[in-house]
């Protein structure tokens, strides 16, 4: 131990030239020893010890650069890798999953003609969500090829397949666990960012569990946490759908029973808000958690909302303030935040076959993105963007053939960019005509007034669609059928543009996959099935035992509260329709009431 | 010199134990020395050289490591990154690029779901090409938001935008230099695979170049090197459209010159072979030029051509003998193979609006991937395969509204898998059958033969199309139209199947791309232009010199030519529609004649 503490480590100055070194690597190379005297002087030591020290500090800086390079290239090795394990932080981290809702890949087509069209752009100028594509995904639910947004969502929420209509239940109709629900117990501020009503499919798989989508009462009192079997699940809800928050005893109010939401979520240590001038009020610290709910039911579309900016924020507006209140939430915490933002009405557009009212839809939501994209780059915390869609909405062309003559290739944007407002509002408008109109007592006055509406059509539509050649058949249609006058509207767009529709449901297209991030989300490169959307935003997350706990004591929570029924509800028949085929009654009447008989009414 | 000459570099012994180590590095990392004697003896000295030793190679193997891991990781760096230099091989190399002419995404998921229904697999089991999706292109030409074929594939042959209708030609009218025709001057063999004419726009486009692409006897006669200004830029060719290579003298024939087309080319030492018999007898030798015309136009549909065998190869026959020939043929060469195949017929399913036939079609093309996939594996020569389309066709969505009433999620495989035959087929037969009955003297013999012509309908319905409740209304359509059967027959079955389509011609819909190697193809990973698939083609084969040197010679040609009327065509004239049009009016007459006052006829 002595002779070898005695070593002489330091003992070496510093070199004088480098000459003597190219004889001793040769001697290193070779095995043979210098022709050199073997006298060692203590300035040689010292010398040898300096030299040393040289080479361990090499050796050293040689050795932390392999550890360096080894974990940054496995790092973009996993990250290239199309399903192996992807880089994913350790530490603290945020998530922000942004769903559009409807929207299949042909939208994105639309949506960048018109905006290349409008602004005078070159043809290769895109989108901002265009620059982060990455995969697509398979959107089937386990009761159709075609699936619903319940399905869809709860795909994204459990990870799992389930049947039209479920809300984050299974096809046994047994609860399963949400992504977000096991945030909310590990640690993560959660948040739920909507322009439909907060309380409809897709925010709602992540904070409740029913059976039926149609309970959107009940879901509200499982968002707030008051019936939720572990209580609330969600920090912040931002959107539209305040009607099942407040007593049927109010005019605002679509609940069935009297409770006011709004009240008791109050004494729950909600903050409540409903106002515009609430919301610019918010501040940079909003005091958690907090529930905005900026219209009746859904938030009118970007097309109409932007001439009612001062009554209802946008969508970016709501997620710009919900990604600073989360953000300073979890300013000092230990873990980040998980947020859903969703473009909702995208397939409302889609179920309306409006094309114009779509194309204003995705363009919002596409600012929405840019938001998030800006947020994630001046953000310290880590921070992954994911969007994609649930499924595609109403089987959009960009091409319709309108004559039985072989159709020539084109479809015109600029017929799109004369719409300044959506069939939907349109209709309300006309609806409203209709009603100040007094009744016609006989058959000159009943003329006189076709007469006088089939004017004030011609000037709406002159107006607000840019059509001024509208058919006589049109607008008789239109005067024949004023229920159906919202899709009307829509199809003398459509028509003119060329854009072609399927369906006013859901189609089974395959959907894009979009990524702040390809490596974080390496995941998700590629063709996927939804649940695995689902599976990465719980990977990411590091939450796959969580979720599984959260599906233990949901179902636990069922077998003791007479098999579930107070809050999962009954369940459905098995002819039960539960695809939330009633989504459009809002404004347009019941379509479903449709007159058969009407050749003019549609394609099918 | 001396005194450094004589540090004592080998003087240390081997250590005894760490004890001392761990005062001497506190001593680096404090920089104070070690309380120990400063006495050297020479065994200190020949200890300390030997220390030396050790610190000097584990520097050295640290450095080489950090040399070997910075390389590697730049290597993986660049193949990830979305734009960035990827790898691509530095010697012999094969490019197999794929064109499903006219198939979206949703025809992928039409194919999808019938495979998982027809063959009682699970939701998850995806096409071959599902597993290497990597991005999207944009299809828009400079004439329109919605291509061609011509524009489509002169984005794929040159790298560049052009009007619909132009065969490698640029909206000036002049020529613009192909990948294939830079390839084969660089010395690598081509090849062009695909079942419809050898003629047509996309195979056209690699080998020739016209201004309009009716010009099909003119695009035979430069594809074999006749008139093509540099000789032939292509090796093997294998398809249909042997009609514009015979005289017109031929009953085959289709040209309206008297040329034969195929005796020009034996002359010039091509091998002509144009049955199946002789396919087959190609062997593992193949003589090359090869020039495979397998059918007077199209070869049929692969739903149709299932029960034919013996008379017409199937893609994936074509692709295996291209593939196995191109390989042989380069066995020895400093250069490896392009050669481009095409799904040529998913395009005519779309535009026939024929949803069973266009399954058939994206299987058949989806069983090429699988084979070009597996000879990848098997090939020595480092070899990448890009697949995507020109455009999508049909405005194809599964979903359909059938009835004003609110539709429900589904749509129906199952009545898919029950087809049999395509439309066009039915109505050929159908003609024929019509040519075989008597005239009608009276108005009684008529009645009887409509009876006649309608049970014969139903049967023929019920037997190929799996459909025993048509109506009454589509029968009567069918015997009154007979011109657009084609269309009629198609259309029941898309009704029952709940497929739905906005026009017969093309759309405007981003179209997938895949690829073998997302690595190698890592500049097409994401959102592209399709003029970057050409870019990518030629940079994969590392010839943007030389076709760039290409497009000058042809310019000049073009200029000493009497500005190249004689092979480029005439300027077209600004009105003149120039999409393809004509392009299903081999079987089912004319259907620009189609019937305005028809409703059954179909959905606009």
């Amino acid at each position: 131990m002595a002779a070898r503490g005695q070593e002489p480590l330091l003992a070496r100055g510093p070199p004088s030239d480098g000459s003597g070194d190219i004889e001793e690597e040769d001697a290193l190379l070779t095995g043979q020893r210098t022709h050199k005297p073997q006298h060692a002087s203590t300035t040689d030591v010292v010398k040898s010890r300096w030299k040393e020290i040289g080479l361990f500090i090499w050796a050293l800086v040689a050795t932390a650069a392999v550890v360096v390079l080894a974990v940054v290239y496995q790092h973009a090795q996993s990250g290239s890798n199309n399903r192996g394990e992807a880089a994913r932080p350790t530490g603290k981290r945020n998530l922000i999953f942004m769903v559009s809702d409807g929207m299949g890949p042909t939208s994105m087509a639309m949506a960048r003609g018109w905006r290349q069209f409008a602004e005078q752009l070159p043809y290769d100028e895109t989108l901002v969500l265009d620059q982060h594509l990455i995969g697509q995904s398979r959107t089937r639910s386990t009761s159709s090829l075609v699936t619903d947004s319940a399905a869809g969502a709860t795909a994204f929420s459990c990870g799992l397949k389930s049947y039209n209509g479920a809300i984050s239940v299974l096809p046994d109709h047994s609860p399963c666990g949400s992504v977000m629900e096991a945030a909310k117990r590990m640690g993560y501020t959660t948040g739920l960012v909507v322009t439909t009503r907060i309380t409809d499919a897709t925010p709602a798989v992540f904070a409740s569990h029913v059976r039926r989508r149609e309970m959107e009462d009940e879901i509200a009192l499982q968002m707030i946490g008051e019936t939720h079997p572990l209580g609330s699940m969600v920090d912040l809800m931002l959107g539209g759908g305040r009607c099942h928050f407040l007593p049927n005893s109010s005019e605002d109010s679509c609940r069935e029973d009297d409770v006011d939401v709004t009240k008791v979520a109050e004494a729950k240590q909600w903050q409540y808000i409903s106002t515009r001038e609430d919301f610019d009020n918010l501040g940079t610290e909003v005091k958690l958690p907090l529930l905005g709910l900026f219209a009746h039911g859904d938030i009118p579309y970007e097309i109409d909302r932007q001439y009612q900016d001062d009554v209802y924020p946008s969508l970016e507006d709501m997620a710009r303030t919900a990604l600073n209140a989360l953000s300073a939430a979890t300013k000092d915490s230990e873990q980040g935040f998980f947020v859903m933002i969703e473009g909702s009405r995208i397939d409302h557009a889609g179920h309306a076959n409006d094309p114009a009212a779509q194309v204003h839809e995705v363009l919002a939501y596409d600012r929405t993105v840019a938001a998030v994209m800006e947020f994630i780059k001046d953000s310290e915390t880590p921070t992954v963007m994911v969007s994609t869609s649930d499924h595609e909405t109403g089987g959009l062309a960009t091409a319709r053939q309108l004559h039985p003559e072989y159709p020539i290739y084109h479809w015109y944007p600029g017929v799109l960019a004369n719409v300044s407002q959506s069939g939907e509002y349109l209709s309300r408008v006309y609806h409203e005509y209709l009603a100040g109109l007094p009744a016609a007592n006989n058959l000159g006055a009943a003329q006189a007034s076709n007469e006088g509406t089939k004017a004030y059509l011609k000037s709406l539509i002159s107006k607000s669609l840019g059509i001024y050649d509208p058919t006589e058949d049109e607008i008789e249609t239109l005067l024949e059928h004023p229920a159906i006058a919202s899709y009307l509207f829509s199809d003398m767009v459509s028509r003119r543009a060329q854009t072609g529709w399927s369906t006013h449901g859901h189609s089974g297209a395959d959907v894009n996959i979009y990524s702040s991030d390809r490596h974080a989300a390496s995941r998700l490169v590629g063709q996927h099935e939804n649940t695995e959307v689902g599976e990465f935003l719980r990977w990411y997350l590091d939450l796959d035992d969580e979720v599984e706990k959260v599906t233990g004591k949901l179902k636990k929570h069922m077998e003791t509260s007479s098999n579930g029924e107070s809050w999962l509800g009954r369940i459905p028949a098995a002819d039960e329709r539960l695809d939330g085929q009633d989504h459009l009654d809002h404004y347009v009447g019941d379509h479903k009431k449709r007159d058969a008989g009407c050749d003019a009414c549609g394609r099918w």
